[in-house]
């Protein structure tokens, strides 16, 4: 933490400051400039409330040296990446980029059963699917629940496609985790510390959506919040940012790929479908993400896009992910990883 | 719904166009202009899902046009604005313009005594303190829990203030709507829809503050899921929103105040300090806040902000908030508005 | 200047680092703490390029401390607040508020004649209106030019206001001058340096409007554009910045009303008429900018806005701003400051 | 132009909204919903004020339905899309995915040979090179003017590559022409129309950069206001957008790609030097261009990135450059593409 002083701060403020940043038991080191003087103070104080010292008379702010996450970075596992596994075809982290595949809901059996088989036949290495959702408005489709999950696990045991789905709350994270391989953490619940708190307490691998208006630091220190609770298998998924543009429901930030793969060690996934919100889109940002250097992707499909309840606009069909999966698999090679189909 | 078609959609393009939104039970006008057509649906589609139109083949865009609320709507309740009253003295949504005051978390018995009788003292109508606390970082101090709610009652005996707190999960929403007399929905759960939905099946004041990166629509919608669920006494609450500028915390974006009038008859209050995130800025945007029209201010105060475990950094003192009630008075009365000094 | 080193930065880079600061002739701090090193560059840096000692081995990244302007700080002139006179009835910095009011485009000699008499009538200080306009379409009309001047020289003329008026680039800025009583810049042309240092060569006062997304610096730099070349009558307009929010052309952020006093002393004038894009929000945040410690407003006026060739939903009635001429005076007297109408 | 009327609009609120569209030479068609009436508006509005009808009573707001642009459009040339030449080995608009590379500014006659042979050793198709520098402070390096201009030609003669420079006003435009193969207007003059008209009343290319907070309909009406003035060869340049993150100096929205060639005939150019900010993101983030189908690249080079006058925190080095070529024609290949070391 640095103390920057207003120009005009007197001796008598810095020492203050000097004894206050002790009194946290860090070290103070005042530095006197040119124009101002600023105050560096030596120790971790991750765990101290340095904000407040802004207060303090003659200062003028206060700057954040650490980073706010420790089990996160990559400074804490300098020797491997982390791996996840889904199943044995569904690794995240390692040379293979596996493909998570399926509709936004699920909506009845035959449509997730159909999505499945048509993710499994295009080679998609997992089938999502929403069985409780998160609306914006009240009176749309929330999905089937546990009837849901049912039929998750019936389209898991016809295609062997492992399965990710959403949990809402920390009352259902048992249940969900009976039912499915990977927990999906939305977007909207990404700062809900208790719901991450129970997926943290529980073994199945959480894909952790990135907020609309989350920060990289906020985005490693939601993470943590899993990670402290116990369970290593933590995925990250940047689904696009909410910004200024109008011509895509979010603005997808593939930028974050390779700036993630300097601060940690956890594998990075890109959901392109919510990152436009435009099937059209959709495919090109996908061979964008592996380019860039992504570890997995997270793609809306679903049988009939135009009849679907959920997120139609941006839901390829089965034919588009076909060629999709062909043309992955290609850039993939030409930046030295893969995207080979499952079989 | 206006369904735009591309310049170079055919005939067949926009009869399917017509077939699907009958199909949805809405009546359909194509309209042939110069360089396009677009088709017009007539009636209710808030419950249908009309953005995957955008997937039919010839389409362009599809552009809403019916509000996504109804409950919260200005229309739903023409002959009055709702008022929502913490207290006798407290009454949201009126003439008065009501100061919600305290520290951001309840840190100690001493601490929230001497909070409430400086807010009490200050001339504020309720009390504020945090005794569950989303915080960023799972290293920093989360709250007292139901030890911080019992230290709210006993400031509230000893002062008589109604007291605000945050609710941050489904399972607590009966423990803390027994202590408190108004429950808080912070930013991160804007959009948290079992908890705002708890929150909608009980009967205290919901005050609801606006998410990060939320739109009106989708802050009004929220408020629908509280509003369906049979509880009418919901406070929207604005706090700065994210963007680029690095100057505040947050963008404490007041031309919501007027334009939530506009469309909503649910009462506004303003929270300049998380809207800024810096103690200076505090006073001025308070009394900005009132005379754009707002029904109400939430309002951080600590009784020593360079020691606060939390916040610190955006809390004034009791002797600012002291000169501040004087001043929100006087800007209050010019407006039209009464900010009257609680006794 | 502070240089954050990795955490597995070595003692050869950290080295490195020392020295490359001391090339640039300052002083270099190197400060071991419990994970990292910082390295702080002491003496004014504000003329070194110092963003690039990031590319040195080792380095994470580099923080600036000291503020990158420096006529336009605070410091710079710390006995007073600079006070910019459009005309004796019409002074920026001082106690008073004053209003510029009057029509996005000159349109004829009538529309501005016309506006000239009710801005007069309804008691504003300066009048506005557009000779030269930037149009973010070519189709769209772009003003008069020269035989606009002459008609806004002939409105001063019939009404004594001064009159303000934009300029586009560097070559008209001596013809400008020569009718202008004010010269505006504005928000698409505020990084347009040429035309900065042109309108810093001749002394009429400048009204240099935010860039949509400008920060603070930004603003401040381009301001310093200005006075560097020798004239100090800046006067800065806050007009809304480009956010995710929707339901406005733009976001008004008052809080740099205090903030840009707290490091400034040139004065500050907000416009809420580009800052909400729709007329029925002006009055509420004109009062809002007043109470906020505003040093003056710029608001479009216009006959008839129903008609009007440009700006049509952000411009208010005569009759609207006859009313809101009473309402702004008394939310200044509540704030200590006033906005008398001029006679 | 689709004009939404309140819920509580009138008939003759109605019927005047039908008339004054009328009054613009536009047929009307009001259609009555079960909540409220629209009125759509038929003809070529684009040249019609139509915004401001939210100001007549009863109006809730005015929704576009064309694209504001029309010479940039896809319609408008339909069979093919446009290239631009900057010399026989640089085509952009082809299949062919040109490199043009260089340091930021041209900062001495051996610093930009170095980079020019570099360049053309790594298998760069162009040479870039700033010698009028828009620099946010007034005390930064501001180029060497006409004498920078004649090191680039030097520097083009010695290695055959074409060259790239920007055009900071419009005074400048004819003398940067007779020097530069393509002509530069940056993200700050992106809405700086005299220099966008000056541009396109000269025959040499033009590569736009979109502005910091640009929509889509705005750098396409801005690169319409070069074509207007009869100079067909613009290529566009994303180049990030100004948004909350901090980790990136801009935020690279690579989601334009595939939507401008959705919208636009025009070549489209990514930038992930600006884009990024930092030279670690750069590589990765060109890759990704590539894969997302830009249509050529531009990226900042410098033979010592550490001790650059300007932009050295994202200049990559020859080293870095030359390994990128390799890497960028094995994903080019990958998607169709080719992007071929020139010779």
């Amino acid at each position: 933490m640095i103390v920057v002083m207003q120009p005009t701060a007197s001796p008598q403020q810095v020492a203050h400051v000097v004894e206050r940043i002790e009194a946290m038991g860090l070290e103070a080191h005042a530095i006197q400039g040119t124009d101002l003087t600023v105050v560096a103070a030596v120790g971790d104080d991750r765990k101290k409330e340095g904000a407040q010292l802004e207060q303090a008379p003659g200062v003028d702010r206060v700057m954040t040296v650490l980073a706010p996450y420790k089990m996160a970075a990559k400074e804490s596992q300098p020797s491997r990446t982390t791996q996840v596994a889904l199943g044995p075809g569904c690794v995240f982290g390692g040379k293979q980029v596996p493909v998570i595949a399926g509709p936004c809901s699920v909506e009845s059996q035959e449509q997730i059963l159909a999505s499945a088989l048509a993710a499994k036949a295009a080679g998609a290495h997992a089938l999502r699917g929403g069985a409780f959702k998160p609306r914006t408005s009240p009176y749309a489709f929330q999905g089937h629940g546990e009837a849901g999950l049912k039929m998750l696990a019936d389209a898991r045991e016809a295609t062997g496609l492992p399965i990710v789905t959403e949990v809402l709350t920390p009352s259902d994270v048992q249940q969900v985790a009976e039912y499915a391989d990977c927990l999906q953490i939305g977007t909207r619940n990404s700062q809900n510390y208790k719901l991450l708190e129970a997926c943290g307490q529980q073994p199945k691998p959480v894909l952790l959506k990135r907020g609309m208006a989350m920060t990289l630091d906020e985005w490693l220190q939601a993470s943590e919040y899993i990670l402290a609770q116990g369970n290593p298998n933590v995925i990250l998924c940047e689904r696009g940012i909410r910004t200024f543009e109008d011509h895509t429901r979010n603005t997808l930030s593939l930028s974050v790929v390779p700036e993630l793969h300097y601060r940690t060690h956890l594998p990075i996934v890109v959901d392109p479908s919510h990152g436009t919100g435009h099937a059209r889109l959709v495919s090109d940002m996908a061979l964008a993400a592996v380019a860039a250097g992504c570890d997995g992707l997270a793609i809306e499909m679903h049988p009939d896009p135009e009849q679907a309840l959920t997120d139609g606009a941006q839901s390829i069909t089965p034919a588009v992910l076909t060629q999709l999966m062909v043309r992955l698999q290609r850039v993939a090679l030409a930046v030295d990883r893969t995207c080979e189909a499952a079989v």
